[in-house]
């Protein structure tokens, strides 16, 4: 665990070190959990978005793009639920005037029951060494027993209360568990109120004419709202698909794990639309194809798994997050969700506008049925950076700082080094730059030895160095040096373009 | 004028037809200035984007970029002025209610005194003939001139008026004018009062520790924040650029002209740290390179002029615009501008913080100067669907409708069509593209005759189709025919990506 923290706390820093990401208006001390990618970080986003579209929307004959506004027209958040049910439940103490979310109060009551049943199991192990049989000793052991009771009670009259929307009951166990204030010990509550997650915002200028607006807080809807748009303009038949990345915004009380649970992030949503009785097929090809989408930049299929939802959203009839093993454990990645028809029904209703799709072959009107998938970018972004960045002894006995990003999503493809500073060696480094700019983001460095070159554009991300020495005037052959491998290779000037597009090759990589 | 009324009207219907532009929540009725991007709308911008990028940063070895985000700490725009000075003017009409801009309430009335003037020189024309000299009559005909003079005198006191932020006297000039409400022709009016155009919001849960936040009404402060993590972290040595493309927000009370003049939209913005004194070299060298980025386009040369700013912000010392020959037309595109070191000095007082370089020629600290290039990709994505629309007559006495967007920039760069829906031809079209489709973005289509695809593709811009016929089965060749030439050659299957590759290759449109 302590382990597993310190990798966080690495990556952290070390994404702020080499231009990955910086807190937001930082010289301002920041702002509460939102961050900007520096000048290495937004070529890596890109590099995400650009891997996704084209996989999803160039690959697939039937799935389109949009860009839908960020702002829209309010009614949409009143058909999709969002004014009404997108909340929190929150409570502020009295005396310190501190507000928490009620269902983290009690949860993280709960962990610390928890944790004094984990306490008491590793007394025991240390008493009893290696005879020490863990599963034994839980089932019979009179304490643990009574802490893993307690905490399961606790979790399911919370988990019911919250599902009846019983806010006066979660105030209840609040206090009958005696939980405080955990900055000031007070236990002076008030009732617990929902809080809606929305950002508002107001448009036009006039007071009284003013509509409230909010920030949308998915980026789904944009794509719901425009579903008979791009069916009739754009002649798709059914099943088809419409895609869209763009920011969202969710105004969270506990914002937290870096650039995990932002307030403004970005989605990369895809809304499937198929024949009624046919989602379930569809939801099960598109967890298949997603996985394997994952699986082919090649983090290591380890980091992966699937989480089936058992409790179900309002809208959804099957729903799985794909789970990655971030540095303080698995997470949702992605969430492949069986909307049914929910989305484009409540639009209908709100609307009075048709959203149906006449089926040819079927000779029906129907309102499709969805299958979403939805991926947070910047989560993804996190996904990928810790699962590359590496600490590695070398033979020598030496040790270096490696990112080992996929080299389709690296920020730089290749540096170019004069292995010095002089004798013609820049020029001709230039010119290979000015060969390579075309086709990829390739960077010059001249600075320092060219051992410390190579230890910096490893721990930035830049799968390949190339090295123009002296010998390099006389056959216009250069050194190639692999990242991850740190072997190195002769080539010859006029093969570098095939060097570096067998590293980032789009076809290559979709096809591991 | 009435024919560039109906070509504007034919753009948007245009627009909205083939998939490029829907407006937002268009089934709620629309949200007033706010629109979204269709299935063809959302590649053709995202191409636009990626060819701005790619040609500034991909391109530069001193220009990096960044992807801040819209959420920035309120202190930011107390230090770039947005807060005090990010105003219009506004005036209300107590009895109808309306609110209108008062400086436009002003220019429009001004605008119609020159309408006379133009009537009594259209007059004189007609009546005249061909031995009619316009400059002669406008500088002795007595009606004309006092016509030109009220709207000189009118304008210049409204300068004066606004520059000294004399709102009482705006309002007197209404009165004296004796401007009407234009909807209901009450002159019974308000005092006129400044509204600011950043749209609020708050972070946060409760109301007594809620922080007010802006959505940032330009990119550009995003990275003057950054400055410093970007110049250090990436060791950028002056001169350098920073780069960023994303949205921003202006509360505009008349927002009008489809996606010219948006609350919500996309800038695409570079600002370039140089020493202090040689800012005036850099701006000539940014006007030139950013028009000749435009030109690579091949949109029409005499569609672009220089606009030189007279009138200069409070932070520049040399501004201009590249104005756009639109339907309504010529309009600002882009903006280049010498911002000083107005802004980094600005932060460095609010902040507290150092935002400066050490230049180790001059061995001096010093805050840098700043050339900013600022486009919006909104105006460029109507500059180029506006100028690329053509109603073609043809040599056979038909005609066509045609969008001749530049190729790199197209949504699909080539359709592929069987002649037939059988026979086999659905296949190995589809097999045309299971090859393509790693590389470009290529469709498939089987509906209708293939005139009438080859006329559907053209409206939508696509530059290349693709049809598979019988001898195609044959000898592996298919028919490529050129969007705008309507020329069609014969060429084998493996050769296609070849042809494709000419039409969109970056380094062959940016080197025209």
């Amino acid at each position: 665990m302590a382990k597993q923290e310190d990798l966080f706390k690495n990556v952290i820093s070390h994404a702020k070190e080499y231009g990955y990401i910086f807190a937001s208006s930082e010289i301002y001390d920041g702002l509460s959990a939102v961050y900007d990618y520096g000048q290495n970080g937004a070529e890596l986003k890109k590099n995400i978005r650009d891997y996704w579209w084209k996989s999803m929307v160039q690959l697939h004959q039937e799935i389109v793009g949009v860009d839908a506004a960020i702002l829209m027209h309010p009614a949409t958040w009143k058909a999709s639920g969002h004014v009404d049910a997108f909340n929190d439940p929150l409570i502020d103490n009295k005396d310190s005037k501190k507000r928490y979310r009620a269902d983290v109060l009690v949860e993280d009551h709960a962990e610390k029951i928890y944790q004094k049943a984990q306490k008491e199991i590793e007394k025991a192990r240390k008493r009893f060494g290696d005879s020490f049989d863990e599963e034994q000793f839980v089932t019979t052991n009179d304490r643990v027993q009574r802490y893993l009771g307690q905490r399961k009670e606790i979790l399911e009259r919370l988990g019911q209360s919250l599902t009846n929307e019983d806010l006066k009951d979660v105030k209840d166990l609040i206090e009958e568990l005696g939980i405080a204030d955990p900055e000031t010990g007070s236990k002076n509550w008030t009732e617990v109120r929902q809080f809606n997650l929305m950002f508002g915002t107001k448009l036009g200028a006039s007071a009284d004419t003013a509509t409230n607006l909010y920030l949308r807080p998915e980026t789904a809807q944009g794509i719901f709202v425009n579903f008979s748009n791009v069916q009739k303009t754009g002649r798709m038949k059914i099943p088809f698909g419409i895609a869209q990345t763009g920011k969202a915004f969710r105004n969270e009380i506990v914002a937290r794990q870096f650039i995990f649970r932002m307030r403004e992030f970005e989605q990369m949503e895809m809304q499937y639309f198929v024949r009624p009785g046919e989602e379930l097929k569809w939801y099960e090809h598109w967890k298949e194809l997603r996985l394997k989408w994952h699986l082919s930049l090649g983090l290591g299929e380890e980091n992966y798994r699937f989480h089936d939802h058992d409790k179900l959203a309002h809208y959804a009839n099957a729903a799985a997050d794909i789970e990655f093993n971030y540095p303080f454990g698995f997470k949702e990645l992605e969430g492949i969700h069986s909307r049914t028809d929910f989305d484009l029904k409540a639009h209908e209703e709100h609307s009075g506008k048709k959203l149906r799709f006449y089926d040819p072959e079927l000779k029906e009107n129907y309102v499709p049925y969805v299958i979403e998938t939805s991926i947070g970018l910047d989560r993804m972004f996190l996904a990928v950076l810790s699962a590359a960045l590496k600490e590695e002894e070398l033979e020598d006995g030496s040790s270096r700082t490696v990112l080992k990003l996929p080299a389709i999503l690296a920020p730089y493809k290749a540096a170019v080094l004069p292995l010095v500073k002089k004798d013609g060696l820049p020029e001709l480094a230039n010119e290979i730059i000015e060969d390579l700019k075309w086709d990829f983001n390739v960077q010059y460095d001249e600075k320092d030895a060219i051992g410390r070159r190579y230890r910096r554009q490893d721990a930035a991300g830049t799968p390949l160095c190339i090295t123009v020495d002296h010998e390099s005037l006389e056959n216009r052959s250069v050194t190639v040096r692999f990242r991850d491998t740190m072997e190195q290779k002769r080539v010859h000037i006029s093969e570098l373009s095939a060097v570096i597009d067998a590293e980032v090759n789009f076809k290559h990589w979709m096809k591991k």
